[in-house]
């Protein structure tokens, strides 16, 4: 029985991860009869946007906890997941990798993974598991395998392209109902929202991206 | 160009929408080319449910603006929605629907619908302008339309259909891959996760409604 991860980040675009894209990488595992298994590193989320003003708001929330609407509740902590479990891995995007799993929305060229996401990335590279990234979830990739050299693609924004890079990642450019696959990391990324325009164009690429891993872990 | 409302309740299975239901009814709309506005009414959540433990946390949180995660913020105050805004309506389920939208989740054959829901839904059948529903949100279609005679599916829980038939619905048993249509009142239902088990399976019931739903507007 194949299962793979979804690492979600928490729950919303501008705080936690990507809900759509979420789902939809959930929808596509779904459909191909993969088993998954969300997980979340239980920390607590860099800030608290509402989402209707868009404002930081004085409140804080635990990235495993809000994670868990989006998984039904169906959710292990990160801490207590090894390469070992999982066949696969799956990032969505979303502000919270940017900020939950990474400060990569803050720190820029100075960015730093959070321990534990770093920890697990660098098993599952090693152990030769496939992982995908989605939207701005590339950039976690780019910093933690960047020794590596990973290929990967954030759509077109060559600024961030350019932070990618930095880090020692390879940036292409890709659109939003495809990917970019690299066979020797073992990485599949696709633009997702960093291109949009809606949820039917970002569910090709992500449709692609879950197919592609299966087809990698088969 | 039609336009058809999603009717947000919150974000996440058990303090709000259910937050699949939700994104594959906006997938759906997409997939046809439809326009979506999505609506919530501005006022405080029932309860706050760690979405982990599954326990109520002394928090309080605003429909509207936890709606709008799911939304990503382009979200409007149902206050300022009458019916001649939108060619239909579609709610998703979730206990949002049950706690947020009416009180059915803890009053019963009691149950009341809250004003601002119960004057727009009044006004869409009125102005003869489909709705749909789906999981538990028929409930809420029963109270505020139990005049009518509505008939509605939860999917196959006994005692849940006959609280409906309480308030005047007739219920039907459905499968989670098909639907319930009331000609007589515009009215369509899927049981989505009342039945489960999987995202694929809702998605199937899901697509069916919103297909059916945007050929009654044409």
């Amino acid at each position: 029985m194949v299962e793979i991860g979804v690492l979600l980040a928490g729950c919303g675009v501008n705080d936690g991860s990507e809900i759509h894209e979420a789902v939809l990488t959930m929808l596509a595992l779904d459909r191909l009869g993969v088993e998954r298994l969300c997980l979340a590193p239980d920390i607590e989320q860099r800030d608290v946007v509402n989402h209707l003003s868009g404002e930081v708001i004085s409140e804080s929330r635990n990235v495993l906890v809000e994670s868990a609407r989006i998984a039904r509740g169906e959710i292990s902590d990160l801490a207590g997941i090894s390469a070992a479990d999982l066949d696969a891995v799956i990032l969505p995007g979303g502000f919270g990798a940017a900020k939950n799993l990474s400060d990569f929305a803050v720190a820029g060229e100075q960015t730093e993974v959070h321990p534990e996401v770093l920890r697990f990335l660098l098993e599952m590279h090693k152990a030769e598991k496939p992982i995908g990234a989605i939207c701005i979830a590339p950039a976690v990739l780019a910093r933690a395998l960047g020794a590596f050299a990973p290929l990967v693609t954030i759509g077109n924004d060559l600024p961030t392209a350019k932070l990618l890079e930095s880090f020692g990642a390879q940036h292409q450019e890709c659109p939003v109902d495809d990917i970019v696959v690299d066979q020797q990391n073992r990485l599949v990324t696709t633009p997702a929202y960093m291109l949009g325009p809606g949820l039917w164009e970002i569910a090709a690429g992500i449709d692609k991206l879950v197919s592609q891993i299966v087809s990698m872990v088969a």
